[in-house]
This record gives structure tokens, sequence and C-alpha cells, in this order.
């Protein structure tokens, strides 16, 4: 289909611009271009190593380079572009289209919005990446039709979104939905942001990993230490359901309390936005999906008052690692759609 | 100027409805009805006890009872009434204009909104009294032309409100944004609503009043104990602020310390919604606010990251008790446009 477009266009006849959608998701390790149709059918891909420590300049050419081998695959020309949206790690100045801080790609105050619209002559929309996953499963997910959607997304750190009417919540100028960085607990765990009892500290994979180095280390979890040993880098989310579904009941408990931290997180956030529905999605989640909704869900009931306990759900996210891509493409759409009318 | 409206009307020339608005500020203590005109200005007002014992049907008919008292003491008619808004304890259906919960009045779904309605026959907006207020201050007070207003009141409990671009942020049909009843700490102090390391456990003015009956009892706080003995209920605001005038530093350290932990609280917020203005209101913070304002704004800066640490203020509230009903009316004139328009 994408080959008759450019035909057509090389022929000169019927172009219409701004039929496609670029939609990118800018990753610590990895950045997923899609190109998206009218309808934000996904009729191309193309994937790459990020690889942040070639500093901003060799990034940048990185982004716009996978960008232009998926026009050129897939026949698309930039004058069929309608607009780019980009979800970046950190938090972003959505006005601007600037990545404030983005610790991995040891990112800072980097203008990509401005820097994508020169190259590629089409509107740009920079969003914070965890926004756009939520957004894509409020558009074409588990969150579909939901008044108030809010995703929470449990990995290295804990990152959250929320889609509230249609739109994505943010500041004046920042993007927000720090949901790993509240404080629910005067633990004196510290988070990698150097915060003590949030979220974050109390729940993510790296604390889960670090409980789990322990157990394996005091022979308390003999499934997880075969698939493993005690080197908390090998206690990736699947390694962590494989030891589970072999009997490690240890590790399921530790497991379990981090999803517990989850939902205490949850109720706190129905008690503010009320949200309809909360959709969790990650790696971890990912590899353990019954049992985060289930004891997310049963833990945020139980902290809730009565009047709220029928007015959510849980639901494991469901568009995997295309959730951020597309999010950003449907955002960039809806925002353009928006500034025009 | 509302006589001579009157007499237009009984002359039956240049009658034009809709030119008044009722807010109604409904509290476990008393209740406030203010008469406002097409500018919002207040041009009567009337206020009497809520006596909540008497039970539901009593207390619907004191409502009745004030508005019909304000109507005529203003010489307007039911006819020039466009609009009715109602702030009302406790968590509120709002799209169907019912109290789910008012524990001081012992309201338990009470259709206020299709009852007020009958009556006058106009419409009527039923909102929660904190979200009427943090709107009352949005529109006319301390919160003018924020992106987003986080309003917290602290008192015997905490509430909270959000005017989020314009908009009282709610659930789908269940009002939200109950600030006292986030989880912001692992201690085991419990709150009215039985929760444990909430907000409102932590910091309410009832909490403050025990700790400061304690310092008293044990010698602690000799202008306290002169002004209110050990008895829990003597430890009202203006109280707490003589004892710090003069001189008590026990007292102002429990106060302080409380501050903090709305200091927490709003650092998560501003985490979750980068909130531009943050508006503090009720009666401690009226008897204390700049220790209020500057203990909360220091704590909240010391613990958002920093890029969200220049992009919020903290005020104090200015309407005083007029908050709610101003905020109510206006609620429902912005109600009654969308939805004509």
């Amino acid at each position: 289909m994408a080959i008759s477009e450019s035909a057509e266009i090389e022929a000169g006849t019927n172009v219409r611009p701004g039929r496609y959608w670029i939609g990118f998701d800018l990753g610590g390790t990895k950045m997923l271009a899609l190109l998206l149709d009218e309808e934000f059918k996904v009729v191309g891909r193309r994937r790459k190593k990020t690889k942040g420590h070639e500093g901003v300049e060799e990034g940048l050419r990185r982004i716009e380079g996978i960008i232009e081998q998926l026009l050129e695959e897939t026949h698309v020309t930039k004058e069929q572009i309608a607009g780019i949206g980009i979800g970046c790690p950190g938090p972003v100045d959505w006005k601007k289209g600037i990545v404030k801080e983005a610790v991995n790609l040891k990112w800072h105050n980097v203008p990509v919005g401005d820097h994508l619209q020169k190259k590629f002559g089409c509107p740009v929309a920079v969003l914070n990446d965890v926004d756009a996953g939520v957004y894509g499963e409020y558009r074409f997910g588990a969150g579909i039709d939901a008044h108030c959607v809010l995703g929470i997304f449990p990995g290295t750190g804990i990152g959250g979104g929320c889609v509230y009417d249609g739109q994505i919540m943010h500041g004046k100028k920042l993007t927000c939905m720090e949901v790993g960085h509240i404080r629910i607990s005067s633990s004196g765990r510290v988070s990698g942001a150097e915060m003590s009892g949030t979220l974050e500290a109390e729940a993510s994979r790296l604390t889960i990993a670090a409980e789990l180095a322990k157990l394996a280390f005091r022979g308390e979890a003999k499934h997880l230490m075969k698939l493993a040993g005690t080197d908390l880098s090998n206690m990736r989310s699947k390694v962590i359901a494989e030891a589970i579904k072999e009997g490690d009941e240890e590790v399921e408990k530790v497991v379990r309390r981090a999803a517990k931290e989850i939902g205490i997180a949850v109720a706190n956030m129905v008690h503010l936005l009320c949200p309809d529905k909360i959709v969790l999605g990650g790696g971890l989640v990912e590899a353990m999906p019954n049992l985060f909704t289930e004891e997310v869900y049963s833990t945020a009931r139980r902290n809730v008052f009565d009047c709220y306990k029928d007015e959510f759900e849980v639901k494991a996210a469901v568009l995997g690692d295309d959730a951020g891509a597309m999010g950003a493409a449907a955002w960039a759409a809806m925002r353009t759609a928006t500034k025009t009318s």
C-alpha cells in the first residue's frame, strides 16, 4: 500500500500530504520508530540501539537516521508525513519540545522537537515516554473509552501517566504524573532519584531484585539461585516469573509485597483522581500479569473509601513495546488537529 | 438595586430571567447562602446553623428556608435565579447531584440537587465543598489565572481540591482529590477515616490538637496551658496562634511539623500534577498564614526534582468563608453556560 502511494507521488498526481504519522519511542537502551497510516495502523517499524553514551549530537543523528530508513523502506516521502510524535524519558518541556533531563541518555535540555521539525518539515510533539505509552493504551489498548486512565509501569524505576477526559495531564509547561516519586512510606529505603519512602524506592524492579538477591544468598530461593545466582543484574522479569512458577514461595512473597505497595499508591490515586481504569505495564507486569493486577486491585480496594471501591478497574497493558510510539503518533495527530481547527 | 429589579418584575416589564446566582456552602456546623449578580458580586448573604442532628428532611427544609429568606430580603424572585451551586461535605455524585456520605450531617445518598431543582425551578450544580472553595479561589481569589490550582484546607480533617485547565477535577461520576486520605507515611497514627499514615492522620488540626494537649499536660507549653488547659476541644486555631506568639516554642514545633507533612504531600502533588499554584486555606492557615505558606513551600521545594522547584507557588487563600459559596455559584454558571452553548 505504501508503495503505490509513493508511485502516485512520483507520477505527481493525487499527492495527499499528511497521510502518515511517525511515532517514536526513545528509550534508554533502544529506540523504536513506527510509521502509521491515517487510521493509526502500523505500516512500518524500525528499531535500533540508543547508545546514549555517544552524546547528544550522535543521539539526534541516530533518531533522524532511523526515521529516514523507515521512510525509505516504506517508500514514503517527507512530504507525506503529517507529523511526528516522540516519547522521551524524564521530564520534558512539552511546550518547547525540550527534553529536560534524561539521566540514562545523559541528555540535559535537548531541543529534540525543533531539531526534528527542521529536519522533516512537519509538526513535532515531544512528550514523556510513559505519558505516550499511557495515551497509546487509552486510544488503542487497555484504557479505551475511559474517563480517566492512570498508567503505572514498574521497571528499573516506576513510570506513571494519566489521561483525563481525553487529555494527557501535565503541568503548565512540564510533564508530570511522576507516580514513582510520590512518598508513600517513612521507610528509609532510597530510590535512584535519592528519595526515600517513595513508591519507586519501595517497589521498583531494582528494589525487588535487591530483595531477591538477598533471598538467593540466604538459600531461601533455590530455583532463583539456579536461574540467576546472586547477581542482581540477572534478576530479570522473566527469570523472576520462572522462579515463582517453579515453586519459590519466598520470591513470590517479595513480588507480592511490591505489588501491594503499588496497590497503596493506586489507592492514593483513586482518592485523588478517581480514575476508572488503572493500566499496569512494563516487563514485570508482562511476565506476571495476573499476580500484579490481582494484588494491586485487592490492595487498592482495601485502602479506599467504600464509595470508591467499585469505581475502578485494574488491567494489564496490551500494546507491549508499541504503546509509546503509537501513543506519541496519536497525540501528535490530536494536537495538530486541535491547533488547525 | 435588587429592590428596583423586583419592582420591575411586579410591573411586568423588563424582566430578565437568570440575572442572579445562588451560591450555597453546606458545612457541618453552619450553612451560608450568597446571592450573586451577573458579575458574581455578592448582593446578599444569609447564614444559619446546620443542625445536622435534626435529620435529612429538616436539613433540606433549612436549606430551602435560608434561600427563601435571602430572596425575600433582597426582593429577588425565583424566576430571576439562573441557577444554584451548592458545595456539600464528603464525596458527592456530581452527575446525579447526590451527597453520597456526609458524616457530620449523617447524610447518606441524599438527592439534594433534584430537591432544590424542584423547589426553585432552576439548574442546580452539586459539588464537594472543598472543590467549591478551590474553584472560588481559582476564579476570584488566590488562584486566579493558574493553569492548575491545588487547594489544601487543613481543619478537623484535611480537604483538597484541584482546578485543572479551568475544570474541577473529578472522577467519572464521583468527586475526588481527597488529599487528606493519601498515605504519606508508614506511621501507625490513625485518622477519623480510620486510615493510618495518611496526611490527615499526620497533620490535621485534630492531630495537632492532640499533640498540643500532651505538651500542655507535660508542662511544656505554659501559654497554651493558660489559654486552653489540656482539653483538646479548646485547641482552636486562634488559641494555637496566640500561644506561639506569646513564646511557646514547643507549640510552634508541633505546628511546623504538621506543616512539613503538608509540604511532603504538596511535593507528591507537584510530582503528579505540577500545579502552578497551591492555595492553603482553613482556620489554621488563616490564623498563621506565614508559618504555613513558608513551611509548606520550603518543604515541598526540598522534596521535588530540581526542574520542578521553580514551577509552583504556595499562597494563603484570600476569600475566607465566602470561597465555597462563591465557587459553587460560579461553577453552576459555568456548567449551565457549557450545557446551553
